[in-house]
């Protein structure tokens, strides 16, 4: 995906967020930093992930950190686990159980402290609002046929890795390998590898590789040969949330199957899908 | 008032709705050209009209426009006449009409389409809302003193300026003189002598000035000389909404009262009020 008209405002918004994480009497200098760098290289032909990369470097350096997100990371995976027992109990009770975990892991999609929700309670209530509102996008059925062989999961926020949990046990029953692909370095809310022991996700599948590198999404122009190969040689690619759908949406990698909710308008826009929906959009269709 | 990191990612926000009115094939290019001024001017040390007023400048240039808000405007003023019956019955029915045309003519200042409210529904919606929260910030007494000689009363939206006729009605029970001084050049959706006259506040006042200029709020240090005389000679300066204050706050103008609703963080925070607040605020106290 390419960066859109209201990326920058949003991308600016996230920062003084990071500012204000970590030691708000910085948020001007990083407003200027991330200004300067979108000068640079906010541009409508770039990859998205690319630009929001280099602003969330900046940011970081300013603020002096390595991961700003840490505390809430922490609290958005503590939230998540508090939650697990009710997911799952969800999960049993469905009939059809692919589509409830599928379900699940992208309501956990909106975990993600300052962007969707304010606290646990408001967390909490989505959640299950989320649930009522079903798959709006829902090539579950079509996705069958690639059900099988070695699945490479791409994780998106802490948090939502544990709900992640109940479609990777499900996807067991179809799939013979789960590789579970996390970031390389802490970036945003998103989950590292770190999180997945926390929450004990890595118990769940074959094996679990990261990414090795700072970026959001996974940047394939930078990633180390065998990650590369990984997700060239899977038999299906698993994507969560938009920040991998940006990084993934203009590649050749097939099949692919993008499970998000659509919690932006650009995003929306370029999978010529509403706002606020939940999402499984599979590539081929 | 000087720029704050919430800022920037407002004015593009806005200069991305401005393009949206007229030519949406043309964000991109404006949201560009807003970095660049951005990154010329945004700076804690400068008067933040002056940033916004740049920004305004390059992105009405990019679209080959003089008022993105020409259409927005005039239904603002068309459905604020539809409700000004309705105002007129709340003032005839209040025991304090002062108190009541000072709530008046803050709850006017929400009818900013795409910054407060979506529609007219949502406009009468919250209009009947912010009447039933008062003010919340009070310095109608320590007002009263001031409320004599000549007035100099500073308009702000369209709209708003409907409502505005009542509160410059009651002063006329206190004032000898009433000045209405709008902006000299269309910028954002503030009213212009065309505006006041379409509405009929013309009426109402002793005479009516424009700043000659583009700006937001009242740039003093680019008006005309009488201008500045008009304001410096008054013997109480009424300032409405935000865009005035953040004109004025750092002047030597006094007496001056704010009358405005806190719909920002860095406004609500510069004058140690909460957000979203109805505010008459006296300089000096």
């Amino acid at each position: 995906m390419k960066p859109q008209p209201e990326c920058a405002a949003c991308v600016l918004r996230r920062a003084v967020f990071e500012a204000n994480l970590v030691d708000p009497a910085k948020a001007m200098e990083v407003v200027k930093g991330v200004l300067q760098t979108l000068c640079e290289k906010f541009d409508e032909t770039k990859p998205s992930i690319k630009v929001w990369t280099a602003v969330h470097r900046k940011v970081y350096d300013i603020l002096g950190t390595d991961d700003p997100y840490k505390e809430l990371k922490r609290k958005s995976n503590d939230i998540a686990m508090e939650m697990f027992p009710l997911a799952l109990e969800y999960y049993k009770k469905s009939q059809d159980k692919l589509r409830a975990a599928e379900l699940l892991a992208i309501a956990g999609n909106i975990l993600d402290f300052g962007v969707s929700i304010k606290d646990p309670e408001d967390f909490r209530r989505k959640f299950q609002e989320i649930l009522k509102e079903g798959i709006y996008h829902d090539d579950t059925e079509q996705l069958k046929k690639y059900l099988k062989g070695h699945v490479v999961y791409l994780t998106d926020n802490c948090g939502e890795i544990v709900f992640d949990k109940i479609l990777i046990r499900e996807l067991r029953k179809y799939v013979d390998k789960i590789t579970l692909l996390v970031r390389g370095k802490p970036i945003l809310s998103d989950a590292t590898i770190e999180d997945v022991y926390y929450v004990g996700l890595h118990k769940e599948v074959d094996e679990v590789k990261t990414t090795g590198i700072f970026a959001v999404g996974v940047d394939l122009d930078i990633v180390p040969p065998e990650i590369k190969e990984l997700l060239y040689s899977a038999d299906l690619i698993i994507a969560k949330g938009m920040g991998n759908y940006e990084a993934l949406s203009e590649t050749d990698l097939r099949p692919i199957v993008y499970m998000l909710r659509t919690k932006c308008d650009p995003v929306a826009r370029d999978m010529g899908l509403p706002r606020d929906v939940n999402v499984v959009k599979l590539y081929p269709p």
